[in-house]
């Protein structure tokens, strides 16, 4: 199978923006309108709760799916509400893939070596279930959030499954919250490095067996938008690893901040916004422009602001990908 | 609700034994009498993999239930088998709770503080459903493990649910694996303490607000049996913390090796198992004495010896806990 890191930059280039939307469909922020008709159909409880999230959901992946190449739900607001709810994240999955959407599951999942190989199996690879010859795929998103804190053989069932199935993974290098320094930050001996730039090291000759043909490893990292000056460090440290970057929009950082996450190639660099494309009925300088029911439109424009920033943001500094020449 | 480093303590010496029997049902490894009847019930596919599992757990859980306090279902296991999977991880927990038991979902869950907050609500805590007035407890575990590389913004959402809800989180320090060493053990400079010592002090710190009536704190960390050494240092480091040790038995530690988790009271540490009691009757050295028919009888016989191998190793070094007095 074509590897991801080829799949995404495609992706990038035919939709125009190197952007991820995050599918965090915190309820609260559910229009009342779709609540109201997920009750109706169902009555109070849990069945109307994961309809309505998963309504919402398909209506903000139709509205942006011709701009943005890829989405990525975050697992902990399906997880939840129990099976329920995971059957509401395999519902958007299956829903974004049918969009052509490329989808990145966000669950951070992380254990030793045996335990991570059935995480891995489950979210990228296959499961062998009673009965049947052939082993089946479960959730089969294109790529998974990685917590890299166990180190190399924790990180190695879901690299190998990358290979053998043309998936990817982001291992977790710098966060993008207030106090991702208090493990991240701190200086080793000897080295004199980071333990952030100790894991991006990591990754990178971890990722070195992963890359495809534009030159990008389908083994990436999870860097934040909040921390520009490391970003740039990162981008030296590990020049083809793809980065996803959270932090973009509601949790601070701008399109300036991200640019460090890019190569001088214009690549290298996937920006995450979750609710300030989701909910932006609600929140945001352009808010008062919409009514609830058009949510999904008011994503749609959301994300078209996103891109047109990072754009220039990017064209900026001469870091032209081949989609702007 | 009463503090759950109580609880687990009360549960300790009500049984006995500081042991906890991880659920990890892999599939390959049940008996196939067990498989073979889910198959009449339900044919090839899913459900009759979800009813193996749960089947399995349940005779596992029914055998053991009297001389064990808590149990530790790893969640890969089971969400493999994507929302199907989860729903047999609902229904296991749901049993061994109606047996008496604690449980520690083992999920090793993390993210930044707001979506954090999402699974702490899941796992430990109350979740909002559409239409009713009071949320609703999902999972309802005792306890789950975190893992910490975020800092401790990552970890407050899940630490303030034990406050409230009378729950308790283990936070990964020292990890049983080969590679744990790749990031746990860099040394940092300035104070010269490793990366493991760093998470062990900020767990211990964050935990201070969580002690209970017998002296030790809800914020507990996990510590693996394959690191003596290490171990012996977190538990000065961090004396108030409740250690989950994973390692004992099959990944190579021994009841000696558990003893540096200890406290001089013979608390402060509950030493799991998975593959070694729930897989007994197929590897071991008493494995050749078992039918398949008897895997659950076979796993009350290797707790057994669990028991008896650390309480004797406690009492050895005069660790000598009230139970045993």
């Amino acid at each position: 199978m074509e590897n991801f890191a080829d799949r995404l930059l495609s992706a990038i280039d035919e939709k125009m923006s190197p952007i991820v939307v995050g599918l965090d469909p915190r309820l609260a922020q559910i229009p009342e309108h779709i609540k109201a008709r997920s009750l109706r159909c169902y009555g109070s409880g849990l069945r109307a709760t994961i309809d309505a999230m998963v309504d919402f959901n398909t209506q903000i992946i139709d509205a942006i799916a011709d701009i943005i190449p890829a989405v990525k739900p975050q697992m902990a607001f399906y997880e939840q509400f129990g099976s329920a709810g995971v059957e509401a994240y395999e519902r958007t999955v299956e829903h974004a893939r049918s969009r052509g959407l490329l989808v990145i599951g966000d669950g951070k999942r992380n254990d030793i070596g045996s335990t991570a190989q059935a995480y891995a199996d489950g979210h990228l690879g296959r499961v062998q279930v009673l009965g049947k010859n052939e082993p089946v795929a479960m959730f089969d998103t294109d790529a998974l959030t990685v917590n890299g804190y166990l180190g190399r053989d924790g990180i190695a069932p879901f690299s190998k499954i990358c290979c053998e199935q043309g998936k990817g993974i982001f291992v977790l290098v710098r966060t993008s919250n207030d106090s991702a320094g208090d493990l991240q930050d701190l200086s080793i001996m000897i080295s004199k490095d980071k333990v952030y730039e100790i894991m991006g090291m990591l990754v990178s000759n971890m990722g070195a067996a992963y890359v495809g043909e534009r030159g990008y490893s389908s083994l990436g990292a999870v860097v934040g938008a909040t921390y520009p000056e490391e970003a740039a460090k990162l981008r030296l440290l590990m020049p083809k690893s793809l980065f996803l970057v959270p932090g973009y929009g509601a949790q601070g950082g701008g399109a300036d901040d991200v640019v460090p996450c890019f190569n001088d190639d214009g690549y290298g660099a996937i920006v995450n916004s979750s609710r300030g494309i989701i909910f932006a009925y609600q929140k945001g300088p352009e808010s008062a422009k919409y009514e609830p029911a058009q949510f999904a439109h008011a994503s749609l424009d959301a994300v078209i602001r996103m891109r047109d920033d990072i754009n220039s943001a990017l064209l900026k500094v001469d870091k032209c990908p081949n989609y702007l020449r």
